[in-house]
């Protein structure tokens, strides 16, 4: 048994596997059966290719083989033969094959099509499928890319906590963490009986917690789960996601830009480098140029606009052809306006930069102008908005002023006005949400699709 | 601005730099002013190391520079030349010296040794210290080597949910997530109307889900935050941690005891590779022989030995010199008998196996004894139970009789049974928490220290 290998290591190197023989270890995808051999299509998971597996009824056991059902678990033995077959390159003829594990004829994914909607609710068997091995391997991939660049950049990875006091910048609605059971607690709820002797939730960003470790390693990145109890029912929301934070210091938003479309590309790049059989079949089974977009992205640049004149640039075409919305200075870009802006006027991704204060968060870097920050969003073709930063406030005054403009409480944040008190820098940060990344990358357009197990309202299953 | 290196670039080539002019951004760890002349302790985050700065009354703002206190954010421009000074090869003669961000007087981390206990209560600064700096810079690589093992042996990264309507397997006591508002609900709380149409709360484990992943991908692991509501005040207990859960198809209990081992001793090779001046600084500041130990981890065998056996050797030591806790067949072993274990008996980490099946949990494989299941635990010298894994139990009708047998109900785990229904197979997996392998690699013994905003009972800060 120990010389069982991966069947990804087979189709890397078929030459040197050529008329050898190979254990594998899997799972049966199809069989077909014919009076004195049969074929099983056989996968490892470890690759998204199948192998032909053929076995003649010369095998001892050859009227039980034909018995595996679908879904079975199984070890075959044989040796790597040419194919006649029209898409491989070669097969297995096998000179043993015996069962690990029964499947039965009930097994939901027989080798028909399936709505993405039916395996959705199969989420324990839909990875088995070819879509969701593509999917979910792109995941993979992409999570390590992404380590890979930061760490071979200097980067430290910080895990910010969690369970939080302190609901970060208001940037959205939170979960309760508790354990004082509702139904018994008194009333008013008395949170010093609470485990952490106060009223904690989940917490919607580890930015601020970021910001300390940049203050002491320059350069450091988050990579974990978010939340948000957002009674959201679109495609694009989910109540528990990933996300990445990275935060430099030393780092203005035109320095920031460019690392964002830097790291971007890096991670498209390296996608496409160790999963172009993933995206072929993705390609395929989304019906779009999936592998066009993300080569034209890596090459091309991504062009720069102020939101003042987007907004601008938009409001020409509006008089043209109008939008849904109208476009306004000192507005939010509805989706049909990033949509303009990418596909229309630049063809390309591009950086909206300097918001209107007033609909961005506190710690954005006030602009001279009095009226924007230093923030910018990174708007991609067909995913939107995929990343969002700023320059941070370092200015202590100026941040003390601008939180009780807006009514947020110092009290709880004298830590973070610390990190301006002493040796507080220029320095700029950004956000993605790795799902949106996933959506870009696989062409899949719904997050209940990208994530193992979705949790959106209503649905916590698994 | 746009030619400042990283300082781990300079340390990194000190050759290539040396008479070379270099520019820098970072922070002032000591300032020694004379009169015509100051040394600033310099450094960036980027490396352990730090670069003493000569500056002379030459330079136009010499007086301005020599008011920089301690913690300042500050540039550096100038050119290496060899250093008198005996701990360091080269130092920077400034060229130029500004202020990037002032620090106060009253900044904290003034040069002098500050308790670990009193660093822990300014949790936002004392990642700036050596100390500090060296934890959270090994975390980051071991992480980082955790990812790398797994990719390069063709798992699959994958993220299980952390909001959870199943308590997992029962380990231990977790936390209610809830959007319903304890002190408006009704009575008793009717939870379709929380958030997600039940109740909820945050995963103990990911071992379940990813078991459905390793019966798609034959390899996977996970690598995210674990939560458990354990009223536990020790050096070893948090609320919040990360935990690492590998789990493998077409793996038995001897070949996960291999992989358990590979992995780890990569892992610790890796790091002891990447941070030799983080270690080197750890065991002068735990007083231990940290690398000593690292180095004869890698070097040496993993020993393995039954429960029964161990239990054996242990009461025959116990004749001789009594423990605290007698060694009884058929119980767990105390930390002193662990201790024995590894640092008497082995002198080397060791694998226990085959653990009686009352102590452990329901999903591991039963052995044919009728009295124990393939589970696995892995000690090591100073840091007791590093992992534990086990042989999963892969025959529906064992696995049901059971959860019947310890009255688990198997209707909220169709799906998990489902997994044996259609196509299991023998597998098996571990589970790993970071922060134990961070204590192990650093010396620093206090869970509350290797993570950096620590959630304990009564303890959410930051």
């Amino acid at each position: 048994m120990s010389n069982v290998i991966d069947l990804k290591e087979v189709f890397a190197q078929p030459d040197r596997f050529m008329n050898q023989e190979v254990s594998l270890q899997g799972w049966v995808r199809n069989h077909r059966k014919q009076k004195s051999f049969g074929f099983i299509n056989f996968y490892d998971g470890t690759v998204l290719s199948e192998l032909q597996v053929v076995y003649e009824e010369s095998l001892p056991n050859f009227e039980e083989i034909q018995k595996f059902a679908i879904g079975s678990a199984v070890f075959v033995r044989g040796t790597m033969v040419p194919s006649a077959g029209k898409n491989q390159q070669f097969e297995m003829k096998a000179a043993e094959v015996w069962l690990e594990g029964a499947s039965a004829e009930d097994y939901p994914l027989q080798p028909k099509r399936h709505s993405i909607e039916y395996l959705r609710e199969i989420a324990h068997l839909r990875p088995r499928t070819k879509l969701f091995q593509s999917v979910f391997r792109v995941r993979s991939l992409a999570a390590q890319a992404i380590h890979d660049y930061f760490q071979s950049n200097n980067f430290v990875y910080v895990h910010t906590p969690l369970i939080t006091a302190n609901d970060g910048e208001g940037a959205g609605q939170t979960f309760q963490v508790t354990t004082v059971d509702p139904d018994g607690c008194s009333r008013p709820v008395d949170y010093t009986q609470d485990f952490f002797g106060k009223k904690t939730c989940l917490a919607v960003t580890g930015q601020l917690e970021a910001e300390i470790f940049a203050m002491a390693y320059k350069k450091v990145y988050t990579f974990g789960p978010t939340f948000r109890a957002e009674n959201s029912n679109t495609k694009t929301h989910a109540a528990e996601f990933w996300m990445i934070e990275p935060e430099m210091a030393f780092c203005d938003l035109h320095q920031l830009m460019s690392v964002e479309e830097e790291f971007l590309k890096f991670v498209v790049r390296t996608v496409m480098e160790k999963a172009p059989e993933e995206l072929a079949f993705l390609e395929q089974y989304t019906k779009t140029p999936l592998t066009q977009k993300l080569g034209d992205f890596v090459q091309s640049g991504v062009a720069r606009i102020s939101h003042h004149d987007a907004i601008a640039a938009l409001r020409e075409a509006h008089a043209k052809t109008p939008f849904e919305n109208e476009p306004k200075f000192g507005e939010d870009l509805a989706k049909e306006h990033e949509k303009y802006l990418t596909d229309e006027l630049f063809h390309s991704p591009c950086f909206v930069y300097d918001w209107p204060k007033e609909i961005k968060a506190f710690y954005m870097r006030q602009n001279e102008d009095g009226e924007t920050v230093a923030a910018v969003d990174m708007l991609v073709p067909g995913a939107g908005e995929l990343m969002g930063g700023s320059q941070r406030e370092e200015r202590v005054d100026r941040l003390v002023a601008r939180m009780n403009e807006i009514g947020i409480s110092t009290d709880s944040f004298n830590w973070y006005l610390d990190l301006r008190r002493f040796g507080g820098c220029v320095h700029s940060g950004f956000g993605m949400g790795f799902e949106r990344l996933i959506i870009y990358l696989t062409g899949v357009d719904n997050i209940r699709d990208v994530i193992p197990f979705p949790r959106t309202p209503g649905n916590c299953e698994f």
